[in-house]
């Protein structure tokens, strides 16, 4: 993520895939504050075993889009509304509408739970035991709106 | 896709696929007007093997949000400008503002080039040599800056 | 409605029908998350003697316009300004934006009270007794606004 | 529909009104233009055997909402995009955004056509037969999607 | 204005209007829900001696534009920001983006106050003392913006 | 104005006032280009015997709201779609928000037509002959529409 | 800046060059309440000195784009996101979309801390001392990201 | 500027650049195909003699805040238009939201013949010849304007 303003939208990512059991590195990268350490990091994500990239940022949010531009991953861009952000509009076109060449698989605004559950998604195409567990975890998804209906039948 | 009117679009991503040497299956199917089929069609996809699906619809566009709510697999969502859009906005938040617990990996407005490269990215995840081919990929969108501003100064 | 999140707003749908005497059934069904119990109910509804469904969804709301695919009844489709929209543009587009052939009937953003009316005019329809009470509830609704004026007035 | 240079968009509900056999009165009333006609029309519409009122307007469109204040009917208001238009938004906001106890079923920007399928299935609430023939128009949707992707295949 | 809710907003021009010794009407007229009263009071407004309509109303805000369907004389629009608006655009548009030949004096959302400025200028067309206030009025403002650069000066 | 590009959109105003028999002052004065003059022409205008001043400008469109705050007239402000605005939204937002003190009475994107209504409204306070040309002028408006729906019912 | 309730935003830029050691005025210039003192105030400003000026304001915001009709020095806009905004795209545009021939160098809404290192980098152009200031401001924001990644590993 | 397609834009902040025998390099660099030769470029412009970067870009455009990342220099942004922009929001927004610290001074969308101005502007802080020069180029539009204005007067 671009900022640790942005933790506690990110965190919800990192505990989507701890609870997939998948390995996270969490760290603070600034396109704009900090351009040498994002160069360093996107180009050599891919050759440390790094499988997914999730990137979040706000405001004019370049940190997902440089990722892409450097890295052969797939990176996931996450809009964060921030706080001088205009209603969020400026991260989401920021991240989502990337040149022909170098896409970024972006989420809604705020959507760091969807990245986390995205990026399990990306890994499982090679796992068939994590394909498994999100095939579960789209069922837990499902028992958790019956109960809602049903306890709702009840009052 | 949704509909044929799609096909201009979307055939962008088919053609990026084919560079890689991937195999790809086109179909229409329409969340409004052929529901049972995109049931089927979305339920059954991981089963046959498919690694990634790209979904490209435009207006209310609905189909790549109901084949991800459907499927274990990672979904690439194509915002379509249709004709009688908003100008793409309603194509763009109806893709990519999914609910959590149920992402889309949102590309650009009309962006079906960027979601042949991401799926391409996705599998290549367990594929080290798709993984070299997307790299070369990469170096190729480079080359033709250079000569792009190689010719400028020539000028 | 999708969410039991939603339930606040899409009680006044409820409050209002059965103020008109309506039956009413209320559900949770989500189309991302329980899509096959959507499904099922939208296939079946007409055939149960249901006359109008009201669907209520937020964010990249799909369940009105799904519904709308499967039922050959009227679906009115209330935006709802969930917790991440962004203002409730993305609710509001995704449900009012339908392409051709499948119409959603949508009201104003949080607009459930509208739906409710809407749902009594529709049945009215075919209820000379139903009508008359949509033409004495305007007739309420215009009081409330002469009595406001009046105590104005003495202010 | 408040102007003539409507016709062409609102024409696409009149066929498909006739397409179900339907009896259909078309009329220009304008709420800015001949606002005593738009009195006259439709506090009488109900008492002459009128079923459903379909308004379409453009810009600052207040057709729709003043036929349904001044009328028990449904009211469907179809949002024109006319020349000086901001894109669309003025007519679906000024059509869409009613205030509780008066609504109006909007349907898409130019979505004429969906416009009659809904006053269709309106009707169909005390019509079996039209019931059956709406069932059966969906049926044709979903026919030219499996036919469209059917010649998809055989390229 | 349309609704006792907009009152707040609206006695900010009724405040400015009694600081120019104009003599003011105040009522509340419901395009959607006394859309007779609305009828009545536009048609004889200008016969009753009224130089100047304000209207102010939110959400799908008609009044404004209705008055000046049904009166010869000038109509300042204001738009409200409702409960349920999206963020004032739907007011600010449906008062806006009346169609050629009726037109609305619009003034900034929630801009109550510039309306009795306004309804103010427009009287002073015909009144030379009242035209002097106006310049007065104006300087006071530059008094008070000097004033306060002072103040800031001194610290 | 504030450029001849103007010119043909804001042809219609004077069109109209001349159709009312009113005099017509026609000038071109740039906010940005010619501050100058903007000052002269403001602050002299209402000692000329200008009754009412009419400003259209497109993009950044400082012109109307400068010549309120120099003129003790009422403005009427017209947002031009020019060259490079973005959909005409800056113009609208640069005329329409003006801060308390300083009203702008503003017309429809492209609204000239308007603009000169408006205007002849604003001088028929003070002026009973020119009051009954905007009543006969608004029955036009009428006929027209009658005459519209006429011939529809013919064919 | 405009007004007073600016300053809290604009305070920031203050500060800013303070910490660069460069002289700052600060003054309330309102282009709507006090043109003369604008007229006055950009027309002369290169005269006296001044190398920048930095100019915010909220709503329809016209005091950047006028002081740089007046003043051949760069002027800095920052758009205020004001009370009764239409969530700041008003100041935004209003500044921003200045026609050809005057630019307005904008910064982000309520960016005045940026308006205040664009000044100095701009003042930097001829003042090599100046500009390793501005490097080494650069080389602080790396060191504070560097150590909030660094805190968040130690968690 | 990021690609050739941005050339028919860039090339006006050229020509007006060269109008002030200013000496210009125009050179291509894409922050998401080039970003090596992105980091290359904006690290050393500085240290070559470079005064003002300008740089021009559409859609997720991240080129200015890139090179403002890396370059202590003045960055001038000028937003593009590019073929997928949504209506040129993407642009703007990309560049106009820097977080703080990493101010890009941002022109209207497609300005580049502002952006060329501004640069001349900053220049001129340390050159009082090319500070006349500006002068002068003001000079010349006001010209131009009163020359139209004063052949609208004879027509």
């Amino acid at each position: 993520m671009g900022s640790t303003s942005d933790l506690p939208i990110m965190q919800e990512a990192v505990e989507v895939l701890k609870g997939f059991d998948l390995e996270v590195e969490v760290d603070i990268v600034s396109a704009h504050r900090t351009p040498e350490k994002l160069f360093e990091y996107a180009k050599n994500a891919h050759t440390r075993g790094v499988g997914v990239i999730i990137a979040g940022a706000g405001g004019a949010a370049h940190l997902p889009g440089m990722i892409a531009s450097l890295s052969p991953l797939p990176v996931i861009g996450v809009p964060v509304k921030s706080r001088n952000s205009i209603d969020g509009w400026d991260s989401v076109l920021s991240i989502l509408q990337m040149p022909a060449g170098v896409p970024v698989a972006t989420v809604a605004l705020d959507g760091a739970k969807n990245a986390g559950i995205l990026a399990a998604q990306i890994l499982a195409a090679s796992d068939k035991c994590l394909l498994d567990k999100v095939v579960l975890y789209k069922e837990g998804l499902k028992q958790k709106v019956i109960e809602g209906a049903a306890s709702l039948k009840q009052e």
